[in-house]
């Protein structure tokens, strides 16, 4: 604003050889580059100064990216050390088809699997009942209920009397496999209870309509027209109750069943043969570490774990946070990213959303809304909204969520273990207390912040639940070593 | 370029009904909509399928640094468990001062330092001596020659006859100052060469000026009147030349000289203080870091670079690397941000650059560049110019710099801990070829990988010489523990 005027002052100055004192400065610069001492010194700050106001620090991400891998090859390098190889692929197939001296022959678990198939056809036959009127909708709901519940309960009686005759993972499998199989049942009656509700509803509407007298619309009755094309490609209620439509639903990689699930075209080749590999060579990544790294660690934090000494507790929790994040994170891609598009490509299914963008997740809240798409969306549509609707508050529905949630991650471990604690159940119902806490920090400190939070509780809550258990299951299961 | 013939057969196809395969599959996806199943999915790929274009993996950032954080305090609970707290102040002060029962009231390091005067001052008195012509220019030249490579010699000479009284700290103390001493002498004597040659070659101009004729420009003359008042306020050859002078140059974080240092017009006393703050906890923080840290890993590692086992060393250099990483960028932000800014603001030393971005740096002469400012400018200043104008190549006027920069690193070491060994020397020698190796990957496989080789060759090159170092020391000194 002032330019002109300082212009004029500048202008006046020079005409009056009078020189500012910036000037002499420059000046003498100029002046002490002429003399002969080859002067190499000027006024500057160093970079991490304020006032250099230098701010390109990227190459420290490379050096936090090597620093990574130098810590992780020297665990590797002291574990193979301490160690030796533990890798063991016999000891993989014991565990994995349960199959041992003990019980030669007998595979329980495999036979509880197939068993899977009769709750599954059980389920249509009673729709099916339900849809010709041979059952009325109340008893048919009522069969549907003991038939899905039968589900959830069986594995738990069958390991109550034959609990000897099962491997862990084999256990582990049936009982994943089953709740999977119960989430199923339930989205499948219910969408086929909508269905029912609807065409009565639309019959209803339809009288109602014939009833009434309008002008045809001739510009809709053309999208009228297009809109018939279309809707009678699609399936409709009840020709969808066959067993191809069932099985195609059981093996979808998806929770919610609908009538006419989008489709793909073609099967990609080299994006199965990708997955595929992904899978076979994952898997065995995964049990490598697991033998290698993860049972040590785990056997080793039990006893600090007894004495309650809290910096060694510390310690062996940090120990054991690493191989258990990198175990987790390898679970995951293998699960939500290669085995559920392997699953989608084959089936020619073709909404492959099966996770967000957790790790970017800046609160609680977004992370369990984002890390598991197919129980999010399961529980959106088939809890938390039929809450809402009728009338409850979202908190409601959000809690009834977290119990049910917190329920079968409580299933999940407690089954398997034969060890009825509460430390799944607790660790997911300290959820929303974290999910507020995180959400505040996003608030106060920024986003940065609340996606560490996500981070620190994934990273470190885990492997305290695991200490819990196994120091639990330690102390029921094996004498003290001393 | 086809879009008003596509616009033409679109309009065509709406004229005549017909309907395309995309806008069935649309009317389908909105008739599916109107269903009463309540559809959920939608086709769409995986974030992590390439097809998906999803970038945004900005939380891996925080997962890294929360991954060091957590690494980082493993280990330091691991140090705690495994040592208990090996940090003593007073073990301090009998390494830093070298005070110990032996050697009673006897600081033969202090001793050491202040004698370093003398040679300062003697090179003053014969810079004056040839000024006033009472020396010859090439008697004054031997004379400082002499005084120089004495300053070089004495911490050498006197640890060969006196060295049990030196602590280690201590003797490294004096090497370092007699270093930075030689140097900064070095640059003085040059400069003041300089100077005398640049008056008498300007005296045969002025000479040769005064005999031709010329008119007078008046906007010239002009400028050379501002020129004269500037170059009137600095300081001139020979009157340089004094006491104040050469102590503020001893004392200023360069070690360059000049006559006309760049100068602040005040001392900022909060930056003073943070400085301060910084060198003194600093300092503390290093040293405990190397009791507690540094010392039993290098101790640890002895064993098996004994044994020659490979996995062994490696694992062991990893495990060293990242106390000794550490404690590198510590000590150099500490000395080259913290001491050099407190000195330069003491001195009102306006210069600054004590360093450039050299973590940014994306080969290995970058690196060697920037990290060192004080002694790169001096190198070039003193060593690489002078030589290029005398017509040599750029290749060996490096070459000369390289092998005077290895020669004083195996001076810094060497000396300290009486044993001549090579290995600082090499450290320093395979930098041309690494610094050729690491502009090649920088040209092939970006700037990135050209950083990473420069970190890695700085986190693990380190380690690898101290271990050689440790590994003899420990050889000739101790006796094997089995």
């Amino acid at each position: 604003m002032t330019t002109e005027a300082e212009e004029k002052a500048l202008r006046y100055r020079r005409a009056q050889s009078v020189t500012t004192a910036e000037e002499i400065t420059e000046k003498e610069n100029k002046a002490r580059r002429l003399q002969f001492d080859k002067p190499c010194h000027k006024p500057r700050d160093s970079l991490f100064s304020w006032s250099s106001e230098f701010t390109n620090f990227t190459g420290l991400v490379n050096w936090g990216f090597l620093m990574l891998t130098i810590g992780g090859l020297r665990l590797f390098l002291e574990n193979l050390l301490k160690y030796g190889i533990r890798v063991n692929p016999i000891e993989w197939i014991i565990v994995l088809t349960g199959y041992n001296e003990g019980n030669r022959y007998q595979f329980p678990s495999v036979i509880l699997l197939i068993f899977s198939v009769v709750p599954a056809v059980t389920t249509l036959i009673i729709e099916k009942g339900v849809a010709v009127d041979i059952l009325s909708e109340k008893l048919g709901l009522s069969l549907q209920l003991s038939n899905i519940l039968f589900v959830l309960i069986l594995p738990v009686v069958v390991l109550h009397y034959k609990g000897p005759e099962f491997s862990f993972v084999g256990i582990t499998t049936v009982c994943m496999i089953y709740l999977i199989l119960f989430l199923k049942l339930w989205s499948y009656t219910q969408t086929n209870h909508w269905c029912r509700n609807g065409m009565k509803g639309k019959m209803a509407k339809n009288k109602l309509r014939r009833q009434s007298l309008s002008a045809p619309n001739w510009k809709s009755f053309d999208d009228d027209k297009n809109d018939a094309i279309a809707a009678a490609r699609l399936v409709k209620y009840p020709d969808n109750l066959n067993l191809k439509d069932l099985f195609y639903f059981l093996l979808a990689p998806t929770l919610c069943y609908e009538l006419n699930f989008p489709r793909t075209t073609r099967i990609r080749k080299r994006f199965l043969v990708k997955r595929l590999l992904e899978v076979v060579f994952g898997v065995n990544l995964v049990l490598a570490l697991f033998q290698q790294w993860m049972i040590p660690s785990v056997t080793n934090s039990v006893d600090p774990f007894s004495q309650m000494d809290p910096i060694k507790i510390t310690e062996r929790l940090l120990k054991l946070s690493v191989p258990n994040h990198l175990i987790w994170l390898c679970f995951f891609y293998l699960s939500f990213h290669s085995f559920l598009n392997l699953m989608g490509e084959l089936l020619h299914f073709a909404d492959r959303k099966f996770y967000g963008d957790w790790w970017n997740a800046t609160n609680i809240s977004v992370f369990w809304s984002t890390w598991n798409m197919p129980v999010h969306v399961w529980a959106v549509r088939h809890v938390y909204k039929p809450i809402t609707e009728r009338g409850y508050s979202k908190v409601a529905a959000s809690t009834v969520v977290f119990l049910i949630s917190a329920f079968f991650h409580e299933y999940l471990v407690s089954v398997p273990l034969q060890m009825f604690r509460i430390w799944a159940f607790l660790g997911m119902m300290v959820q929303p207390p974290l999910a507020v806490i995180s959400r505040f920090a996003e608030l106060r400190l920024g986003p940065r912040y609340g996606n560490m939070m996500v981070w620190s509780s994934l990273i470190l809550g885990q492997p305290l639940a695991i200490m819990m258990y196994y120091h639990d299951y330690a102390l029921d299961h094996f004498k003290p070593i001393q």
